[in-house]
């Protein structure tokens, strides 16, 4: 797919310790797999923490039609560790530098899209896992490993004042909810929404209130209240009830809808100014119904939103470390991923969980 | 609903002919109704010619649940007329001029979307029927008449090219189509989409060309790609060819959606570029089922739109004339108006019927 030229094919490959699933049914095992040498332009990296995002749980369990997994697959995309050596090309990276990989590690770089930094909408963009190697054969493979050696574009810098564990969800769980709210162009003072309060929402909060808008959590349970508040919420919402719904309508410039669940999206919408936009970062399974004279009147926006491209992963980074932004973490050894797959599934962690990978060298 | 401060509400009424329906199954019948003498803002219209739009159709059976049909029912909001008299405070307008009246009469002028030129969604505005009349009491009544007395800011200049019976459906179909395309920034070059050729599309189309776009018409049936191409398309494809479809993934920039009846919206957002758009000016009574993943990939907007703002429908009017652009029409007597009807509600003319009112008065 890809139409990098990569002129170190021949540098050869070492092996990596990596936790991998061999089926989407088989608990994740610890294994051993092929990494490339670094060449020209490659930035190996010894892997510190890796955050563990929900796609990884879909993707190890093949639950997505249109991306089905190929096995053995090693997820992670939000990954931080340390430069250990760098190809002759290199010139952002020195070895001892921290360092970042997210949800890509190549593209085309040719198109429209890599032209106008939003790689992650470039046709032949490379997932950080479960995307065709082209150096090594195969799928690439993610951030369950104690390394990994990806080209210098894809590779971020890490502000030294961030804690390094709840710096690892930014790459993803951070750029997804970073990214619509820039391109919506959020700024001070306007109100902003937040539907549902998981890894997603808990950094939505966080990024809306650092840009100074006026920060609305839409949660199905008052029982998060408190805990959305502390986040930076102003008010708090609970969606299913509609006399308070109601005395919001079209008051909102901007809402960032995470949830994955089936909800009302109308009753969303309803409450967007004139010109306001709902995006979408959650996907659910069944189309949402949406009902047309909602976008009609008052001239409403639905949108989708993913990832972002690298120079804004970048300005993200940035941003939290001017705020001091991370997300709120459970820190896991990686003998614990099953276990906390389980507990994700049920939506049992506040707010991300992530792997200190020091426990895959220690066995 | 209206904050209008009215200064003449003393000046008294007088009778004009109309076509009205006493109820939802009743056909339109002949009638007087009451028209204030005009205020000092007010200019009184003689009505030349009223387009016949499927919005009438709906009000007059009452098939809008949140904008329940008050009767006698006097709809006709596509309305071009010439200028009989003026209060004193009217400056745009001397008697004898052209002048035409689209969706709105009045609202507060204050609002936000009002100072923004937005008149469509204020939240007090006055519809030309079916609204509030602060004035006489009741409701308003539309264009279905013989004259019509509005208020200065809601009253169009008519270029002196422009055909008047063709020029009739720009206050709605071609305000409905022209402010969408301006307001997602239509421009030479881009690929722009029309869903639906009836009274709307037609419309869409004449703008797109006229805008140089590369006009695609999506229809489903192949007998309207000669006419399609008369109007102005480059390309005609005909929607359930899956086929053909996907040639077009990712293609466009703009596609503006006129159907009013079930259709998959999914189909055509995955046509759409990155950050492209696709509007809504068609209200089918069932929600869209729209799948969140074809709006997260390539950050894809489904948004929607209402007629357009006073200095908007202006500047729409005075680009027709520069561009000769007016409705393709079936001029009809009003005596025939309730078998316009059973017509259009069966999509039987090309493109949108227009009533000659000279008919009202010769009974």
């Amino acid at each position: 797919m890809s139409s990098t030229q990569f002129s170190s094919q021949s540098r050869g490959q070492y092996d990596s310790k990596a936790y991998s699933a061999a089926g989407p049914k088989t608990p994740l095992v610890q294994t051993t797999i092929p990494r490339r040498e670094p060449g020209d332009n490659d930035v190996q990296i010894e892997i510190l923490f890796c955050g563990i995002c929900h796609s990884d749980l879909h993707q190890v369990r093949n639950e997505w039609s249109a991306m089905p997994t190929v096995y053995p697959c090693v997820p992670g995309h939000e990954i931080i560790g340390r430069v250990t050596n760098i190809g002759s090309a290199v010139t952002k990276f020195r070895p001892g530098d921290l360092a970042a990989v997210g949800c890509l590690v190549d593209s085309d770089g040719n198109c429209p899209q890599c032209k106008a930094g939003l790689e992650q909408f470039c046709p032949h963009m490379t997932l950080t896992y479960n995307s065709p190697d082209v150096h090594l054969g195969g799928v690439t493979y993610g951030g369950y490993s104690d390394s990994i050696v990806v080209k210098e574009h894809f590779v971020l810098r890490v502000p030294s004042n961030l804690d390094l564990a709840g710096a690892a969800p930014l790459l993803c769980a951070g750029i997804t909810t970073y990214s619509p709210m820039r391109h919506w162009g959020v700024t001070k003072g306007q109100k902003v929404g937040v539907v549902g309060l998981g890894g997603l929402g808990h950094m939505a909060v966080k990024f809306a209130h650092a840009l100074e808008a006026h920060v609305v959590v839409f949660t199905t349970s008052l029982n998060k209240k408190e805990d959305a508040h502390r986040l930076g919420a102003d008010e708090v919402i609970v969606s299913q009830n509609t006399e308070e719904m109601n005395k919001h309508v079209a008051s909102f410039d901007f809402i960032i809808d995470t949830v994955s669940a089936e909800h009302d999206i109308n009753a969303l919408l309803q409450l967007l100014r004139p010109d306001g936009t709902l995006t979408l970062i959650g996907a659910p399974d069944k189309p949402h119904a949406v009902s047309a004279m909602g976008l009609l009147f008052n001239r409403r926006n639905l949108s989708g939103s993913l990832i972002g491209g690298i120079a804004e992963t970048q300005e993200m980074l940035d941003f939290c470390s001017k705020h001091n932004i991370t997300a709120d973490v459970e820190v896991i050894p990686i003998q614990k991923v099953n276990e906390a797959y389980e507990r994700l599934s049920r939506a049992d962690v506040k707010y991300r969980f992530t792997i200190d990978m020091a426990s895959l060298k220690a066995k």
